[in-house]
């Protein structure tokens, strides 16, 4: 078994397949807390965890502050709309100011792609990026991996469709260097304006024909249609969008016959995936956001460097 | 002793009298707690308790909250304002997503009548109505009644008058509910246009003149003035609110002579009531507000099923 | 070794030396926990400690909450925003309500000089002033003589200067409160519209000139030219203020050669100093964060009368 040696995490490029490995492994300890009595064990008592948050998000920094909880750390949450930002400050300048009070991780999300390298150039505490701009949002994409091998019994070999706005999504860019190391296919799909040019390079294949693409994939990942990030030139128009590229139970009756159904939320029912589909019998939405409570437990775990066993209750 | 057997407190109209008498049995003891050197008991320690408010509090999300805490459960706060919501996700995907991080308890307050019964009847967390629209705040009526019996030994037999806008009430509704089912006559007093009909059906008197209500109650809950729910049709103006039903000194010099003034808080002094007697003889405002950290606590511990004595440190 | 009597922290006139001296040494004590593996000690298990912020602060605010949790205490967080001051209610009423809950500390900070003490006056619970007004910010004084002794050994005969916007800062207040108690010669610098007169009668010399006042001090201490606070008059432009009250290396270059540059953040680079001075030789800002959390677990420590050994782990 590999040894954790990592001191943050950023994105899913500097991981190994065994680091992964081991991650989900610990996962599946903690998973098995967070089903007890008492979801709650010493692992990281007296550590020190802050959630600084300069997007809002209510998901991951609740999976994130309930992870640490039940590791038993402190946790500190700092959002941008509370904070002296408004005065100014650079984010680094607030990070190092948190991390003089002898803060463990900064577990950190932002608009602007590479804010979490920029912290984790600067500072000792472990950085662990929650989602940075358009680059990486590595935790989301271990908990989908963790799921889907927890759903299909193995990675490799699988066909994952990720579909929607490909080009402003660090979901489809972590998810596709995550499965990919474990030898997945990756296909993404959607509107012509919504591919970046040379995803190719990253290892995913490009298919515009979302009825091919239902019809022969395993794992079918519609992305939210962010309409906060859209200004309005990438689409006609949300409605359109949903007659084309959502998911719907019509749609899926050319999928195969155990396709599963993930989203990385929080969904816009009928617009990527109809209300009937997001709650059917192929989605595994609600497992991903149990499953990213074990991940995170686990990410939080091996980077804080925690010793004894992961599961052991005090 | 009645067994709890409950699951949600969504109003009152769902739970016993006998129900009722073990939350006040169990609040006694919590009561005691919270008057330690050491306020915490290890009751609900490895539990989850969210706070989901789609409404702005300070009280009730700080009393809840700390009713959690000092029974060791661990603590989790989304507010509307920082949460997915202004993403387009709805409040039952919300809820959902939140259960789905193994939450055994989600304490909500939402401006429309009826969600923590949706959230009730899809989840199997347990759902603590914080508050719905103008319809229930039974843990608001359960420290109401609890203060009540513990300043004046008993409600059977009282006359309890609940002044202001009772059209807008959820605390009014809920009060209703509660005392008559113990023996209490509520009379509701205030302008015609903010006294629904119909009140009537609910087991409340109405009388429109305050000066015989205030002659014959033990007890005179005044509320608050929602100037934020009044859309400038109801009331003529808040002053002349003030004159004819705020409560003063001088009304009260026909009160009987152990009446005692409650207020669901937060008050506007000089409005529903004057400052004096906010702050005077026969106020209990913050005896209610001391018993609604107890009421809170034995909510959550009887519907937590925590095993063993409530009060037991460790 | 003086016992402490005091209940609430409203500012450093009511303090004597002997009980500064007691806070240094607990906080010594503290500095030691907050460097440990286990960042905790179980000193103010089960008390309660409230955060009341009616200004918008990161650090301030987080570095009592981890104090309060390092000593692990259970805390609350109050922002104005989310409260029900929206409500119309009055500060100290918001207060006694939170008190009524049976909490043993509030931390508040105001824009209006005084709220402390209001609190002080008609409350039980321990009041901690984190800043009000332009009057005092007492734990931020305390800090920086902890800081300035742990680096230069002593305070008495230091000459220290508080460089900038002196009119509307409660650190240069509370500084020179703090530091001429300990023998320290205090002076001001700044544009003459931001010295308010009357200063010397609180013991500090007055200096406009920046160049005499780098020359002759140990220590430096530019404060943030707080923008919000300006009405655009005290200041002919941020530019102009930079250019001749701005710290840099060119100008440090007649600074003692043992100079150090301090800060209460969050700091304005490139106007009250630059940034290769804030992160520079000289800087000990990053001291003062640290040594800042330790300071306000001795305060909380001290002001709740918690028994035993300060840095005892359980």
């Amino acid at each position: 078994m590999s040894e954790w040696t990592k001191r943050n995490l950023l994105d899913l490029q500097q991981v190994s397949k065994e680091e992964i490995e081991l991650v989900f492994q610990t996962a599946k300890s903690f998973k098995e807390v967070s089903a007890r009595e008492v979801k709650k064990v010493p692992a990281l008592r007296g550590k020190t965890v802050v959630m600084l948050f300069f997007e809002p998000s209510t998901r991951t920094r609740a999976s994130f502050e309930l992870a640490a909880k039940r590791l038993s750390a402190d946790t500190i949450n700092i959002a941008s709309s509370s904070s002296s930002l408004s005065k100014g400050e650079s984010v680094l300048d607030t990070a190092r100011n948190i991390e003089a009070m002898n803060v463990d991780a900064i577990v950190v999300r932002h608009s602007s792609s590479g804010v979490p390298k920029i912290l984790a150039d600067n500072l000792n505490a472990s950085i662990i990026n929650a989602g940075d701009g358009c680059r990486a949002h590595p935790t989301q994409a271990l908990l989908d991996m963790f799921t889907i091998r927890e759903k299909l019994g193995n990675i490799n070999g699988l066909k994952v469709a990720i579909i929607g706005d490909i080009r402003h999504s660090r979901v489809a860019r972590s998810n596709i260097c995550g499965l990919t190391k474990f030898g997945a296919q990756v296909t993404v799909c959607g509107p012509a304006t919504l591919i970046p040019r040379g995803i190719e390079h990253l290892g995913a294949k490009v298919n515009y024909s979302l009825e091919e693409v239902i019809a022969e994939s395993d794992v079918l990942m519609p992305l939210r249609i962010q309409k906060e990030r859209q200004q309005e030139k990438f689409l006609p128009s949300i409605r359109e969008y949903a007659i084309q590229f959502g998911i719907n139970k019509e749609k899926l009756r050319r999928a195969k016959k155990d396709v599963v159904i993930m989203h990385p939320g929080p969904t816009n029912r009928g617009v990527e995936l109809s209300a009937e589909v997001a709650d059917g019998e192929y989605s595994i939405i609600l497992e991903q956001v149990t499953n990213g409570v074990a991940i995170r437990m686990a990410v939080l775990y091996l980077l804080l460097g925690a010793k004894g066993k992961p599961a052991e209750e005090k």
